[in-house]
């Protein structure tokens, strides 16, 4: 039973609340008491009796006839039972950096069992232990040995979400168990199998700091009895911010567990059973000690807002890697015209630039003698021709539209719409690629949707520099110019996809994403702009931008794990469009992010600056990116002469 | 002609000696007055008019007619001449990370064009002007765009020798001129072709700042007249710590660049020709007036000691990678005891040790009554055998040998060795690995040469453990205990070389090095010791080490590539062996260090210690090492579970 069926909400990725148990050598007792009676989908259960040494085992029996004291054999459960309710508890006591070296030892050995033990249980995931002190190598190493030749089963390391701005622990360095994470998956690789529970107290660290965690591969929030408020009825409830931080969870598809003892009076539950919500010895008819928390966890999950259709849409897109497209060198396909002609705002933003051009170039008084010369440059099956008839019409303009389109398959389309439409005397279809095409005259208005997730990345510039010899020296592009910006991201899913190809060359390439799981670090900052049309003679599209970005003081150390990249255009005068988060155009589909990846994530501290540059290269054939960290730490220059990611001329 | 021949010195690499000079477009000339009149064996010339500038250029001329004002055509010299007497001096007004975007673009332009000119010359190597200001990262985006497509010629970046503890230049960041270096070749992600030309100035910096260039890609470096002393007689001379410094290139194969005016009163130049000294009106037979500062430096050459005879045996080794013996798994060749068993220095140490332990065991009275059994384990060609019986025969003790080794073609040696003394009476010759052969009796004494470069990495431990069961509970093994070291050093080129690889494999994988051209960044730090016997019940040859290295604070910051490993030994109470540098036993050549990579080398700074972990591992069927870098920042755990590098049992 999941947390509830929502309108609206994506229910392939359904949300599941688990319990935290201690150990029970009656599995079949302790699943059917928190899953039938107390509604939990899934147990965090110890898999071995708390008490076992393996160095007091020996000792005592000898030889190799004992038995681990696991609870329960595998067939106490059905296999399925295991694999879908059972996330397997390592036993908290080992210890691999104690000083102790028969502790270290014991630990080892009793790690290995377990996650063996679990294995052969087909576990879907296994809770460890969070590191006892501020040194974790051992341990690290240990867990970095099991998952060279793990199944496909999740380790979800134990983190406890602390981070004190004063109070330098002996248990965590520099206070911020965020430390603590990063050294342990720094130690094992970012490896793909390792993930985060987090912990939930009931003081949380500063938004900031907490946003971190977004981009990080958390799975779980284990979120303790003690962390809860009561309410006026007597029932347990959270914080605001406590809230908010459980539906961001829920948005981020992160499992809840509960954890803890009945902390609250809830009217209904006697305080006897309660104290035994494991289930040991309380009847299973009985209402489990814990409902209440789960009930409120599943409020707050059903309470949340549907996501708006756009949203949904993109659900499948969320964080998957794409190539950029090729445009100039692939003809687009008609599924992908479809996907981009349905984006209704983008051409309301087109339709109200034009409109506001010609009134601009044509007074009211000419509005009937004079023709305004138009080229849609670019045209596709024809949204931008029907906007501008559309803008003409509205703004009683006479209007002559030259729609010129490189791709043959297009031209179809537009002939048929052309002549579905009755647009025969306005428009004149020129199937040409406007880079060479020799223009019978001069336009007004050169109207062009050529701009890519980092704007200039699909060679709108290029194309530009080649149309605009047949704009007349007063006319006006649409767009005018158009900026990209980039902001630092955590993004370890990203990481984790670009590195399964083992080879340079995907780092060395941008993606398009739809970015979900990332911490964004810092604002945007500008990078390249493009202004259009440009009639100076010594101008090049080479672009070269050195970039600073601060993280707040509050969000302590965080993993850049590369750029998450946008664009904002310019139509005409102040329409504009956009992606970039802080203006981004509402409800527009048409552009995903774009993803620079870093080849190293580069560990960044407030105080000092991430220092990154960026360049936009042009040959004969080609234009690339490279771009590189030179502070904190410099990185090499990624995409040396694009040598891994290019856009053909 | 080179610096002069040199008794006991490596032929193979002669010294040179060039002379920087201005630009002069009549290249035969140059070239004779600075070789043939000057002595010098190359000159280091701009190549092309230093007035040039391609954005004036273009508006002077325009159209593509006009030709690159380069120094002469390539017919002026022949092509032996200008590969092998001429390196190119890239244009030093050049700025690519100037604020001014045309002296940048013209920068960029003009860089190109001299690399590519001096390629279709062929020459060896460019000199690239120092980075003007702390920031380079676009001039390092243009010279590692170069690199991708380069010839075999060689980048060097000039970089002057500076570092002021106090004095935070705009110039240097952090005063620092490694820095500027290290950002450079990091930006270039450590390209093989590019490398450092040192600019000598007359004040030096500290000792310890000035080893870590050693470790670094430094092929030349340009003393500057103006660093010269003038001597009693008025003839140009260095300094003491200049002196050791040059000698220290020298010996690390840099070739020397005389540069700039004649600042002495050497009495047979008159002063009107020194000012022309780069030869555009001076007569031929004239003397140049840079050549004191020549004979300096062969004078230096020259009054260098001659290599010791081990040393030039080395040559061929230095820095050059080996795998490491796996003598358990395969058998030696004949070779290779060969070379092994001339190292006397090491059997005079075994033979003293036996020597004292043959006296503790047998008291003067008993010396003729009681014999005592001793095994050499691993007894190979019989060295160890002869080293024991002259220890008897000079202690006058009694002795019993058994002579157990495993490779059978050893054995035959073995055999006739033994015939051909007649030693048939006292050595027993047992074909067998001694971890699975059954002694007739119990030895007093067990002599063995199991030890690797890091000591235990050729599984001793696990060797001896096998043959304690034929020791009697107070005999004697000799060695008695071993530990191994291991310092952090910066060695580009080794990393180089592991880099060539492009996998990790490679990178985690322990090499046997001559190292030398390697900065050792900290003293020595202990890692793992081994005592035998060891008759404990729990004993493991698991082994975990924590280090920390601090770098002495007048070093600055250096980059440290790996670990540098060796070994000590205590055969027999105060007698030793090993190779750690500070108590190394001299003239011993059987072992050279051992080199442990790290996968993205690791920058520190002083006051932030360099904390390292290191593992023994000890499965089934081999024995491996892990190791990793916890702080300054985490590095990802070396191979783990022995996946790329292990020793088979």
């Amino acid at each position: 039973m999941a947390l509830g069926e929502r309108g609206g909400w994506d229910k392939s990725e359904s949300r599941y609340c688990g319990v935290e148990t201690d150990f029970n050598d009656d599995m079949p007792h302790l699943l059917s008491f928190n899953l039938s009676s107390g509604g939990f989908d899934f147990v965090v259960a110890s898999l071995m009796d708390p008490n076992y040494r393996p160095s007091l085992m020996e000792k005592d029996i000898g030889g190799g006839s004992h038995v681990l004291p696991f609870a329960g054999s595998d067939l106490v459960l059905s296999p399925s039972q295991w694999s879908s309710h059972v996330v397997g508890k390592i036993s908290s006591w080992i210890d691999l950096d104690s000083e102790d070296e028969i502790l270290r030892t014991d630990s080892e050995t009793t790690l290995k069992q377990e996650i063996s033990w679990a294995s052969h249980l087909s576990l879907q995931a296994c809770l460890l232990p969070s590191p006892k002190g501020a040194s974790c190598a051992n341990y690290a190493r240990c867990v970095n040995q099991i998952l060279q030749s793990l199944n496909n089963m999740q380790l979800w390391l134990r983190i406890p979400l602390v981070k004190n701005d004063d109070d330098t622990t002996d248990f965590i360095p520099s206070g911020d168990s965020w430390e603590l994470w990063n050294s342990f998956r720094l130690l094992c690789e970012h490896h793909s199998q390792l993930s985060v529970a987090l912990d939930v107290l009931s003081s949380l660290p500063s938004a900031n700091s907490l946003g971190r965690w977004l981009g990080e591969p958390v799975r779980a929030a284990i979120i303790h009895t003690d962390s809860f408020l009561t309410n006026a009825r007597g029932y347990p409830c959270l914080s605001r911010r406590h809230q908010k931080l459980i539906t961001g969870f829920l948005n981020h598809s992160i499992q809840v567990v509960i954890s803890g003892k009945l902390n609250h009076g809830v009217p209904s539950v006697s305080l006897d059973s309660a104290l035994d919500h494991t289930g040991t010895n309380v009847e299973s008819s009985q209402r489990h000690s814990l409902r209440p928390y789960l009930d409120y966890i599943a409020y707050l999950y059903q309470r949340m807002d549907p996501l708006p259709e756009q949203e949904r849409f993109e659900l499948s897109y969320r964080d998957f890697l794409q190539s950029p497209l090729q445009p100039l060198m692939d003809n687009l396909e008609a599924q992908t015209y479809e996907t981009f002609e349905k984006d209704s705002v983008k051409y309301i933003q087109y339709q109200r630039a034009i409109g506001n051009a010609l009134v601009d170039r044509v007074p009211d008084e000419e509005a009937s003698s004079l023709t305004t010369v138009l080229m849609v440059v670019g045209a596709g099956r024809g949204p931008l021709v029907r906007a501008s008839l559309q803008a003409a019409e509205e703004t009683g303009r006479k209007l002559k539209i030259y729609a010129v389109e490189k791709n043959p398959n297009a031209v179809v389309t537009l002939h048929s719409l052309v002549r579905l439409e009755g647009w025969e005397k306005t428009v004149t279809i020129v199937s040409c690629d406007m880079r060479c095409w020799d223009a019978p005259e001069k336009a007004d208005i050169l109207v062009s949707e050529l701009l890519g997730s980092f704007g200039d990345n699909e060679l709108s510039p290029e194309c530009l520099d080649g149309a605009q010899r047949f704009l007349k020296q007063d006319g006006i592009s649409i767009p005018s110019s158009y900026t990209s910006f980039i902001q630092p991201v955590t993004a370890s899913k990203l990481h984790n996809d670009v590195k399964s190809h083992k080879d340079v060359v995907h780092f060395e390439t941008a993606y398009v994403v739809k970015v979900h799981s990332v911490a964004r670090l810092a604002p945007c900052e500008p990078v390249f702009t493009f202004t259009h049309p440009n009639f100076s003679t010594k101008k090049s599209n080479q672009r070269y931008k050195k970039l600073r970005f601060e993280i707040p003081s509050d969000t302590g150390s965080a993993m850049v794990h590369g750029f998450a990249g946008y664009f904002d255009a310019m139509l005409y005068k102040d329409v504009h469009l956009g992606i970039e988060p802080s203006t981004a155009t509402p409800n527009m589909f048409s552009w995903f992010a774009i993803f620079f990846p870093l080849r190293t994530p580069v560990c960044i501290r407030p105080g000092s600056p991430l220092e990154v540059h960026f360049w936009r290269c042009c040959g004969s054939t080609k234009v690339w990116y490279e771009w590189c960290v030179a502070s904190p730490n410099p990185s090499p220059v990624h995409n040396s002469n694009g040598r891994s990611y290019w856009v053909g001329l």
